[in-house]
């Protein structure tokens, strides 16, 4: 069964929005074992979108259509769907009363559906309705000559959202057996070709499951992928290859999918019962907030400090102002008195420090942007280490913040 | 002059990387007033390459393609151009001088290329280069019967500097002098839908420039569209619509095109010679993170507290254990408490604090998911806001530090 995505919006074209929908659909699929051949962007033109999803329609299974599904006149999906497929429109009567009570809750029980909403009960004759909980706009999964339609609105929250809920329990009662299992290994602390090397021999000689290495914000990941009949069985294909490079790389493939290091770290502060403190210079509270993404994490994150002032590191955390004027703010010696101090004060297991140069001013030649000390303060134990990062301000943010939690990460798992 | 982009890549279509370069090609072409009517994504499939590539020819102006640019078998992109353009491929000189340079400067003076990065020397024959300053796969112009196709890599630092230092001047001296012109308009603090109303006749009247409004990550934005002869008429033709705007939304426009809500913020503070302190529970650091991804930040962020635990809200900024007794962790009383004690310990003008439940647990029917007390404190004055935000764990986050932002927004601006 092979899919093909059609994504409508100038937007979407013009660069103004970066199309998340997009990976977030080419994800379920696959997870469906679905095939994603194509993805096409048009913009919101009436004859390119009909074109479009004609072309589609005649080459895929199954077309997936993201956008034109709200109120306005640039909405053109539902219409080009009924053109496209030869199907006329006809109004749902209970998507009218849904927006009915949908517009007497927001403003009031004397209150008509505007003209331009009533435009979003028109479906294509036959389709069936996707019910929207976040928003006006429902989608439709319409069934054409054994092709399959399905429209979605652009929010992500609610393409998200019906995805989950109606597409994926549609798509996986019409697949057949044939499965596309994929997995992907997480690494941090070790570059794509660092990592190739390791691995060099493991990505040649694979061909089920297929080895693929890529890097993506700041991270790199392997994508094991198997093609089986069962998910049990593209499973078992991925296992040993996953365990033989886990084999080489225990100390920097932190987890799998779509798991993030901050909820490994979390997941594994909360084993011990541990606790952590966090004084942040030049992340400036990125740490505190991606630690903060993990539900939960009040559990072990007991505070942090966003030391930015010299003056702030000295007030909230007790770095000396000897060691300030010696030292400088950035500095192994600063990073520790900071790592060690917000564990004093926090009374917490584990005081995570970061101080270093975020750019692009700042910089000079001894303490050149990018240059970041990372300090990790337990029990008789602190650990700093240096690093020269390159890049933007937020990718040297988002690098050092990776460092950070890979310190934690190291220091608190299971030996 | 009309112009398609190609963008290659299994990852793509598996949704695990985000496609940004996609939204920066869309952007940068928007700036040359090049228009762009498609997109399409394959994966890195021999057949599917030729097909969209030749479909693509076949149709517009221009074509550029990003990524299958590396040295690994699954980087099929000069050949495909060159089977579908009809053009022999051909080793260029220059590049293989470079290429072997980059590795004897990294590997040593005795080093060969791989074979495999060898083909990265071969080019489809009359093809101008476009060098890479920062990775190995340079990327080409090749003009075929009056079309362009462009190649560039996947990566996207690579492809970005790429893009404005070649590509861009290319596409400037073929551009004739019509000019596609954009002014974004950003929102902060208001729905699409209520700022439609305030604008619906700006919409329904304007042709050029052409509005369109369209929600995404929190915020509200409208675009206006003008087609000119000149950057210079172009925006003469949006000025007057934008001015008619900002004057209906005093309260919610707070920036142009890329301006983001922090740096306003940033750049009021700096004016006004303001400090501010935060004190965050609920947003984790975020507020911090997005006031530090600013430059110069350090002039006005002096500190910031992550109070996520109660005694955390105690022992840093002196919230009484009374009021947390008496009202909870998450009420307009503790907020305030928060704030002003963040402001009297920090020594700064404004203390800004923020406390509520981003679920998606610890929700109570009294305090559901969602609840959220901004409060900001000033000379002689604090306010307290309270919101009810909707969404996952990190839209919550995101909007309850977008409603923040905005309060020191619309205190620190000139009156």
């Amino acid at each position: 069964m092979q899919a093909e995505l059609v994504m409508i919006g100038t937007e979407l074209l013009l660069g103004e929005v970066v199309d998340t929908n997009a990976s977030f659909l080419g994800r379920g699929l696959a997870q469906c074992g679905v095939n994603l051949y194509r993805k096409s962007t048009v913009g919101d033109n009436w004859l390119r979108i009909i074109e479009v999803i004609s072309q589609a329609l005649g080459r895929s299974d199954i077309v997936i259509i993201s956008g034109g599904m709200g109120p306005t006149d640039d909405d053109l999906t539902r219409e080009a769907v009924a053109a496209a497929a030869n199907c006329p429109l006809e109004e749902n009567p209970q998507v009218v009363q849904e927006l009915e009570s949908w517009f007497r809750f927001r403003y009031g029980s004397r209150v008509e559906i505007p003209l331009n909403n009533r435009k979003q009960a028109l479906f294509p004759k036959g389709a069936q309705i996707i019910p929207n909980k976040r928003g006006t706009a429902p989608g439709f999964i319409l069934e054409v000559n054994a092709k399959v339609v399905i429209g979605l609105p652009g929010v992500p929250a609610e393409l998200e959202a019906m995805f989950n809920e109606t597409v994926i329990p549609y798509l996986q009662g019409r697949n057949g057996s044939h499965k596309l299992v994929t997995r992907n290994l997480n690494f941090v602390g070790i570059g794509e070709s660092h990592l190739e090397e390791l691995v060099y021999d493991v990505v040649a000689n694979q061909t089920n499951p297929t080895v693929a290495l890529y890097a993506s914000q700041g991270q790199v990941r392997i994508r094991l992928t198997a093609k089986a009949d069962s998910l049990e069985a593209g499973q078992a294909l991925i296992d040993p290859v996953e365990e033989q490079i886990a084999q080489r790389t225990v100390d920097f493939m932190y987890g799998l999918d779509e798991e993030t290091l901050e909820e490994v770290v979390g997941r594994q502060l909360s084993e011990q019962g541990s606790t952590v403190a966090l004084a942040e210079s030049c992340t400036g509270g990125l740490i505190g907030h991606r630690l903060t993404n993990v539900p939960g994490s009040s559990d072990y994150l007991m505070r942090g400090y966003v030391v930015y002032s010299n003056q702030a590191k000295m007030d909230c955390i007790g770095v000396k102002e000897a060691t300030l004027r010696q030292f400088g703010a950035v500095s192994a010696e600063t990073a520790q008195e900071m790592s060690e101090g917000v564990r004093r004060v926090s009374g917490t297991d584990y005081g995570l420090a970061v101080t270093g140069i975020a750019g692009p001013g700042g910089g000079t030649p001894e303490k050149p942007v990018g240059l970041v000390y990372i300090s990790l303060a337990m029990d008789g134990n602190t650990k700093t280490e240096k690093h020269q990062f390159v890049g933007t301000r937020e990718q040297i943010k988002l690098r050092a913040s990776q460092a950070a939690l890979r310190m934690l990460w190291l220091a608190s798992r299971r030996q």
